[in-house]
């Protein structure tokens, strides 16, 4: 991120910002129109369809219970693995993994033999839309739950940009803001709470009352869809706390654009056990002990609420022999929903095969994929899993508080498209 | 087929059968135990899980609602191309299409440049069970709705092997039995109608009766499923039918195994009209007129409750750039669930590749796949479409009238599955 002062100030120039406004701006091949009111766009962590729904029959989400009707409300596929990072970066560059390269949490470096992290800018292989925002001139502000998204979303960003996680931490030199705590009224939350999405709303709102950022992009966790299923008290708590903030967001003039990462869903038998597949273990009984390495990139420095199991997983093999006699062996496995080749899972999936194993893997909707039952930590587990990750999880939604115009019926609506259609697609 | 009377005869005798039960029987790499009560094999056409729970629910169904539990009532895997054929086939032989290689009602021969109908024997690579069993001395019985299964079905049986739809011209010289509609009391039903699975039921409650094969498989038609969801009066009142039939069944002693070829959903928008994705249209367009041939594997002689509109495709095509452009092409249209190559497909959904186009299609749970609007004639459907093929058809029920034993958890279920438990897994 090389936000500086002079950037900062920049943005906050009505003449560059209205500059940006009336050319538009171009990101990764897609054109960006100007837009007369700001757009907020936000990505609600593990926002399955059915929590909005839940939430809005409820009554207590009046707000979100308006938007839901034809036009504004539309369902969207999000990128497979259907996980958080590769999802922001998709809604965030407006392009599938195949061109930004963000696959996952982490990545099998064959050629070093190592495991990599993808928690540095210098694994995207594409700008974001906020830069190419700021660049022309445009204040853009990006608020995230957790640190580890702030640093990708931010890469090359001439503009606000922090995490409620270390929202103490910002600076203007280093963040575009400083005395966050302030401008919100709330102290830093729990990295595992309710609080740390609400924090990320609330200073969406003070921003947008502040600074009026053009454009700004708020990302929040799914701490709360990980522990509740829809319907829940826990989780219409939840929707109603948003419902506040979108609604304010709205009376402030925002374009306000509403999507998700991914999906949720229940992960465990009626007895409440995880419905796990030990991908490892059983390629080690397949192929010899270590012969195939498992990646599963769910997995972060955050784990203790899905235990790194999703629904997405990858597996290096030593030989096309062996991917074949792994696909057979899992065929014969109950809880996989489909096991295919790196080419095939690239091409369908839009992901780069440079970082993807000879093998994609993703289980059922009810079931997960892990390495090794003693790989997997399950004592922070306090409620029966809910997980994400696989084609169940792909379908989200994607919300605005105006109507969505000329979208071509037979055209498959991305999330990653969220941005398009918000400057795009309907009347600021 | 090559029933004789000298075959029916030698079924008939005691010695024969009691051979066949005391030493098991093989077939496609598999062993089939003795059993010392007869087994009945049932495969519901397109008998979605909801179906019996909501039969059951109504109270229309009670004996079916008595085996809707845990170690009675399971859940498989069907083959996807979640079709009839393939399906039936599968159950028939043991093993998947790979080895018995009937993927669908047609594929196309590419060396001939012709679509080949593969609704003769002759396109089967693999023997089935029921013959054998019969065999070995076991005498077999299979009752079909349809004609077009029945010949496959009874390829090489020396036994009993009729449809509804021809129940008046079965010979003992040609089917291993005559007189069907006298045995069975009842007129040859319209090949659309509830009446034509009904026949099945109640020819095999009367061989039961009279002939008490060792083995016998009732194979029903879907017309009511493709009509009806799950819960309405329709279908409740066909597994209410059902109902009393299996009841029957269980109280002449036998081994009750009852599975589906596929499951079904509803594949139409909120006006009732059909999701179709036109894939030959689409193809049409991105490579030019004819490049490439769109193959509905669902298409046959019976069309009129579907207009030959599935969730499954396969599509030929010139190159392997072409494949590429087609699969990329396919990522961007709205109710594509998975697009592959063939081999790839044929991998996991273990297909004969020499049937099998160069990608696979396959379409989301509420849409279908078409070649172009003026090749479907969908004027037959008289309710909103439903039909199958896909991914979201592929779990079906597998119960049984006793509890299922010795299941290893992590073993995948799948309907051809059916016969092994009914003989292996379950006491007589």
């Amino acid at each position: 991120m090389t936000t500086s002062d002079s950037a900062s100030a920049r943005g906050a120039q009505d003449g560059a910002a209205g500059r940006a406004s009336r050319q538009g701006v171009q990101a990764n091949s897609r054109q960006y129109r100007q837009s007369s009111a700001p757009v907020v766009a936000i990505c609600v962590d593990g926002c399955e369809y059915d929590y909005l729904e839940e939430a809005a029959a409820s009554g207590q989400a009046p707000y979100i219970a308006r938007l839901l009707k034809a036009d504004w409300a539309l369902r969207a596929a999000c990128i497979v693995p259907a996980f958080t990072n590769p999802n922001n970066i998709s809604i965030a560059t407006g392009a599938p993994p195949s061109v930004h390269g963000i696959c996952g949490n982490f990545f099998y470096d064959r050629d070093a033999d190592a495991e990599v992290m993808m928690n540095d800018p210098k694994y995207m292989r594409a700008g974001t839309v906020f830069a190419a925002f700021a660049d022309a001139g445009a204040k853009v502000a990006v608020v995230t739950a957790k640190d580890k998204l702030r640093r990708l979303l931010g890469k090359d960003l001439n503009g606000i940009c922090f995490s409620a996680e270390k929202a103490d931490e910002a600076t203007r030199q280093t963040h575009g803001i400083d005395n966050v705590l302030e401008l919100v009224g709330m102290p830093v939350p729990s990295v595992y709470s309710a609080e740390l999405s609400e924090f990320v709303f609330a200073a969406g709102v003070r921003l947008l009352e502040t600074v009026r950022p053009d454009l700004m992009y708020l990302s929040t966790t799914d701490y709360v869809q990980h522990k509740a299923a829809p319907g829940s008290p826990q989780a219409n708590a939840f929707y109603s706390m948003m419902d506040g903030y979108l609604r304010r967001l709205d009376e402030l003039g925002a374009v306000v654009a509403l999507t998700a990462d991914h999906g949720m869903n229940a992960k465990h038998d009626e007895a409440g056990q995880p419905n796990v597949v030990y991908l490892q273990t059983l390629m080690d009984e397949c192929l010899g002990p270590g012969a195939a390495r498992v990646i599963l990139p769910i997995t972060d420095p955050y784990v203790v609420h899905h235990g790194a199991l999703g629904s997405f997983a990858t597996i290096y093999l030593p030989s096309p022999e062996a991917a074949r006699d792994a696909i057979a062996a899992l065929v014969k496995v109950n809880g996989i929903e489909l096991a295919v080749g790196r080419d095939d899972a690239c091409a369908w999936f839009e992901l780069p095969p440079d970082r993807i194993g000879d093998v994609v893997v993703i289980s059922q909707k009810a079931y997960v994929l892990g390495t090794s039952p003693e790989r997997h930590d399950l004592s922070g587990l306090d409620a029966p899993l809910r997980s994400h990750g696989g084609i169940s999880e792909q379908t989200v939604p994607m919300l605005f508080n105006r109507p969505v115009q000329n979208i071509p019926a037979r055209r498959r609506l991305r999330n990653f498209d969220v941005l398009d259609l918000a400057f795009n697609h309907v009347q600021a």
